[in-house]
């Protein structure tokens, strides 16, 4: 492990060790996800990530997660079925999200519904492992028709009833579009669900662990893991990844844009991990992907210019580490699947809330409420002075 | 500090230091709150907090945490100013509590509120200082609303129209009962108010830190925070400590109650504090009103009933340096106040957003994402195994 440690002096002059963003701090044991960062590997429940990612469905993945062991034909079947009775949302869910403004932040509304499921829980005082097991599956079934809410509000539609055949992934799409998913697009969404499912003590996941561990609720701890993931520091990014390109506009402006960004100490969206000093093995994966998308759509741009924004970043960064992350080849993956980049963060939470399920869980079988400490470097017994003295 | 590090194993046999719940772990530095539990002192920036449970009001309270400075006569009239301007809810949040059933979770209801006032903020995408310092003020003076709404649609009864006069404590009150506050009754929730603001980086201001760290914004952080607080190893404490003293109902049958709670290895709701190891400085000032509102109200029942709790748990525990902690004697200070057990943590939430404000402004001013480590305790480079194969 690279050590950052800081040495921090309080306000009686005591110094301590101090590692900002608490940089290599065991918060926990777990045994649901495995990197290592400098060797850029990925395990989920010991299974890496490139087997995973050729091999297993998004189904297949969160079941994984949620149980320790790969299902059997049985498992999976009841699991998938479980998933499919809770694919339509609450009607009293639709009307909230209607009731909002059309535009609104996707990540908003969907922070918004999570939190409203939980008053729409039909036995919420019962925290028993067996309900927050339950709570988990329907989540995860929930979020397609959030997505598809948010989605076709912004466009002035209708929700569309669910269609009960198909996959998850395709679930997701024919949600967002209205219309049955093509199966090529399905199969690589689903990809993309299985690549973003879990990444260890990730902001998000650590957020929902914290918020759990005061023996709160599911809904809960994935409303704040929903809330964290929003912003640009982590799922956020994926978007601004989008907004990048579509900034830069086309192929050639790509070096001139980095190398301005880069002279100007700007930040380039979608490189850099605090886990990964190396390549990052789902953004291996999601580049087959973007590139066999680009060449299937006959539109080369966008898989290209993210190729040249790679090349350009490699060769002026990557000595410190800084490489391509998951968020990088995904925006383009999702933009050529017709997704906006408005709903790129959203997607990556239909993929995360089975991980973020999967921590909760963990963290409540074997709790210790996390409650850190601070280093007060402030004024010591100040006196209050009246408001007439002040 | 008192050292608890545990040694753990990670799958490929290697040993680490851990800290459960991240005991004594520096998260970061802090000039919002000093405490030292091993002599019972606590400090708002710099103050002690009898000075302030002595002098300052709630408003001067928050304005500090806020501010960092205690606010001169014109900061106040100005601070008092804009929260009063903020004391009625938009209209579309009172609809939206008012669709969910009426006896639903507070703290649920609380959440979903502040995750959709995010919804109806007038400049989302602005996250300056000077905007989330405005935020700040807002979600404080709209707390007593949004608690109004939900505990008058409890009683069938729709919310009142805030007076404009009065402390932010009357107003409290007077959503709740729909009444004008008893000003004896005000002075005291004023000090509650006073008392519950800040409390350095317990689960709830750690949440708020964690969620704002990946730079998403301050209504996300301080719904996961809202969430946190619910749990009963946080907030939701003082609401069982009612109950449990509703359920032994007379004086003499509390020494039997605890007595068998504490031979089956039951907690005792109200005692025990992660950072604490002597008596809490807010229970020994909040058992002081406890005393004075029995005496007022001519029913000492709750509160002889607290001190007799406190005796026996004395007696039996404070060997090992459990003690009263701050929900205990805020219980029945509530209940004399009229306020039932369902709203008490919801009550401490209308007091600590002043803490959560402060902290993810500091947080934000210099900040590094949370992401901690983990110590994999599964197996390695498990084959996928096909699953007909399983």
């Amino acid at each position: 492990m690279a050590e950052k440690i800081f040495e921090i002096v309080d306000a009686a002059g005591s110094k301590y060790e101090y590692r900002p963003g608490l940089e290599d701090v065991i918060a926990a044991p777990t045994t649901i996800c495995y990197i290592d960062g400098n060797k850029g590997i990925l395990l989920y429940r010991g299974v890496p990530i490139e087997e995973m990612a050729a091999h297993a469905t998004f189904e297949e993945t969160a079941f994984f997660l949620l149980f320790d062991h790969l299902p059997s034909r049985k498992e999976l079947a009841d699991f998938d079925a479980k998933l499919k009775a809770h694919r339509e949302l609450p009607g009293a869910v639709i009307k909230l999200l209607q009731s909002f403004p059309p535009l609104a932040n996707p990540m908003d509304l969907l922070r918004t519904a999570v939190s409203a499921l939980g008053l729409l829980d039909d036995d919420p005082e019962n925290d028993s492992v067996e309900k927050n097991t339950a709570r988990a599956m329907q989540l995860i079934a929930a979020f397609p028709a959030i997505l598809g809410v948010i989605q076709r509000q912004r466009k002035g539609l209708q929700p569309v009833k669910p269609h009960m055949e198909g996959s998850h992934a395709a679930h997701v799409l024919q949600q967002i579009s209205g219309e049955a998913a093509d199966e090529y697009a399905a199969k690589v969404l689903d990809v993309c669900l299985v690549l973003h499912a879990d990444h260890s003590f990730n902001a998000s996941a650590f957020t929902a662990r914290v918020c759990i561990s005061s023996l709160t609720d599911m809904y809960s701890a994935i409303t704040a893991a929903v809330g964290s993931l929003k912003g640009p520091l982590h799922g956020g990014a994926n978007t601004e990844v989008m907004t990048s390109l579509l900034e830069i506009g086309s192929l050639e402006k790509v070096e001139p844009w980095v190398m301005e960004r880069l002279k100007n100490k700007g930040k380039v969206m979608g490189f850099g991990h605090r886990v990964y000093k190396t390549y990052d093995p789902r953004a291996r994966l999601l580049s087959q992907y973007s590139e066999k998308l680009a060449q299937k759509t006959g539109n080369m741009k966008w898989y290209l210019m993210s190729r040249e924004m790679e090349r350009v970043m490699e060769r002026e960064v990557a000595s410190r580490g800084i490489y391509p992350n998951v968020d990088f080849f995904s925006a383009s993956v999702y933009y050529y699947l017709g997704i906006e980049p408005e709903l790129f963060t959203p997607i990556f939470a239909v993929s995360r809330i089975s991980g973020w399920t999967a921590h909760v869980l963990e963290q409540s079988r074997n709790n210790r409420l996390y409650r850190p400490d601070a280093v007060y470097q402030g004024p010591m017994n100040v006196k209050y002075v009246p408001i007439e003295n002040r």
